[in-house]
């Protein structure tokens, strides 16, 4: 059987069931394209990866060590989904933990399902969801692995909708389940600022650090639904998909414009 | 080497790292004690893990199944502590799973530290902690596996507090990290109605049950600070060590009462 996980660079056993990680979803992980063994967007998932450690005490692996588990798990060929996880270690029971705990190093190799190639054309549904982001607004958009709200939201999204908006404890637009959400008012771009939670993606900050050759210009702010209807378009972004254009929000509906296309290509711009 | 746990009735893998416990905290936990090969609080743990399970649409593994764990892992003689993690299983990347997804059962085994004996008669300190508990409102007090609120609780105490107290998202009084909390008024006992999160843990239901044998009368209601100040005394309670009295939260103290007492005494009639 084709080996499809490595744990501390080894794929003999699986995971330590004490492990931090599955007790309390103390770490944090970073979902990725693998082309032909080539992790895509690296130096941003690597960045975002470190920043999320660093954010809560984790140390983090050397770059070095994460590129050799990649090389050893994938092949030089294909597209794949690679996953890695950092947790916090194995420690005995109990929120506590000693000071020399050494953090476990996950990553995983997934089937990557490509999306349907149309919807680049059409544009995608969202719906949104009832279940809300949790107010982490004091750890910077880390990804953790405490996830159960994400679960909660995705199992209340009708088969029509590709993904779902959360909203905040106060009612406002934080993300989607799967991706970041932004919305264009002339020549503004908006997204959340996560003052209230919810993760800044590695997506999110390309677009940010390149919203100039979009021409437009960044604005950080938690938006109200009903503000979100009167956007001239609204684009949803990740790692595996890109950008996409959102079509249809429950009863509002707006045109195909042009904006993921540019967006797609600052991204491939990176790779 | 002696094994510590089972997964799905066997020591001799690890976790499938693919598993969903670690991928997004989605499965539930119990602690307790094991005392020579019994485990206390039996009927109260099985009966809240299967409410949370149902709660959260994971088929619970029959007790039977769970008992015959335990006698496995468990020696017959000494005190030991035992967690049962319940997770959805394994599947693909993505929140979604497939309707076929079988449930991991894990079991493990960890040494039992028990407290100091003299907290029995001095009571203990709490501190008031910053990280406020999730709005899980809609999941009826489920203990889910996504614990990172109370990691981060956790490392915000000093040395010197026992227990955190976490308020919910409206700054009231939800529990601690590690148990709950009773303040009493008169003959009224009040501990919070999870209304707005936290876990409705197996010695709260306990105490809720027998409250008249303790000649009071329970309320559920969600406390401010400022109005624990007030309480005539304060007691907190789990699975491993019973009930404690609190006598000190921040600047405020009370005296020993015997609340503790009575609760433990409690706790001991059903083993």
């Amino acid at each position: 059987m084709t080996k499809n996980f490595l744990i501390n660079g080894s794929s003999e056993k699986g995971l330590n069931p004490f492990d931090r990680g599955l007790a309390y979803g103390d770490g944090v992980f970073r979902t990725f394209l693998v082309k032909n063994g080539c992790p895509l967007l690296w130096m941003h998932h690597f960045s975002k990866l470190s920043h999320d450690l660093n954010t809560i005490n984790i140390p983090s692996p050397k770059e070095n060590l994460l590129l050799k588990d990649i090389s050893l798990l994938f092949p030089s060929s294909g597209s794949f989904v690679g996953k890695i996880i950092i947790t916090r270690g194995v420690s005995e029971r109990g929120y506590s933990y000693p000071d020399n705990i050494k953090p476990s190093r996950i990553l995983l190799k997934s089937k990557y399902n490509r999306i349907p190639k149309t919807l680049y054309e059409t544009g995608v549904t969202l719906e949104v969801c009832n279940t809300r982001v949790s107010n982490d607004h004091d750890i910077n958009g880390i990804k953790h692995l405490s996830r159960f709200d994400n679960v909660k939201a995705k199992l209340e999204l009708s088969l029509s909708a590709f993904d779902g908006i959360m909203l905040d404890q106060e009612g406002l637009i934080n993300e989607c389940i799967t991706s970041s959400i932004f919305c264009r008012y002339g020549d503004i771009l908006i997204t959340s600022n996560h003052s209230r939670g919810g993760v800044y993606g590695a997506t999110k900050a390309i677009v940010a650090s390149k919203v100039k050759q979009l021409g437009l210009k960044m604005k950080y702010l938690n938006l109200s639904l009903k503000e979100l209807k009167k956007a001239d378009e609204i684009v949803i972004t990740n790692s595996l998909f890109g950008a996409l254009q959102v079509t249809k929000i429950n009863n509002s509906s707006w045109k195909v414009f042009d904006l993921s296309k540019k967006i797609n290509c600052l991204f491939n711009e990176e790779n």
